[in-house]
């Protein structure tokens, strides 16, 4: 199992504080995705799509930790149970919204990574593949409101 | 980035002929993850949640292809506008429902991988953070119905 970074997405968040923690929260902010030339020909056809799937690698996410105290509570959760970044394979998926493919250079909105985030894969984002209608969501339900991150998860702060 | 394995995927499909191509078309199908010992802490607080992604390795894919003929049309099409194995990073996502927890073991529904399927990460699927309402879902607007994979993709077939 061997990952390859087939390209790099420039966002406007240079340091953990502050980043939004999901897409939902990132208020349309707006940034780029540049996938390298040997895997652009791969970009055929995703312009037709609203939504797509970024698959990146947590790159200032801090040793993995197997229980966290997520952003959104002050109770210690297990981490699988949570979004926290740092994990044991710390793969990050972000449905960011397309504006538009240039080339190799996607425009995308409702962007929730650091600048510089390796990616790994792109996927279409399917509602009939990805939308569940749920009722449980265990401890978010009584969740707190924070939706941008701290540092507590990040390389430098801890 | 290395990943390693923190689990393996049992499930009732033993080759690629015939799996799910997505929960969706999964009909129920059961199965288990087992969490290996050095990850199980991080399981905490996991039954409370109805779906739970998985994210793993697609460990029976062929070697990666930027142009595939999808399974549900009979067009080639740039492989990151679709959902095939195949991928320069051979990373699969799945929102499968969770039925119960038991020690280190996940009894799930709505399964879609192969027996033996290497476990990367688990987060909990959050109708907050993965349900988006699209309507621009390119090529598959006019898909086909195929819903079962058949082996094009898989490393013994070609």
């Amino acid at each position: 199992m061997e990952l390859q970074q087939i390209g790099v997405i420039h966002s406007p968040f240079c340091q953990p504080d502050g980043v939004p923690i999901q897409p939902r929260y990132a208020h349309a902010a707006e940034g780029t995705v540049e996938v390298f030339q040997p895997f652009a020909e791969g970009l055929r056809d995703l312009g037709g799509f609203e939504r797509i799937w970024l698959i990146y690698w947590f790159h200032q996410a801090a040793a993995a930790r197997l229980i966290v105290r997520p952003f959104k509570d002050k109770t210690e959760r297990g981490l699988f149970a949570t979004r926290a970044p740092c994990r044991p394979n710390p793969i990050g998926i972000s449905p960011v919204r397309l504006l538009a493919v240039k080339g190799r250079h996607l425009r995308v909105a409702d962007l929730d990574v650091l600048d510089g985030t390796p990616l790994l894969d792109i996927k279409p984002y399917v509602p009939e593949f990805d939308h569940y209608e749920i009722r449980r969501i265990g401890w978010l339900s009584e969740a707190g409101s924070q939706t941008t991150a701290d540092g507590r998860f990040s390389e430098t702060k801890e």
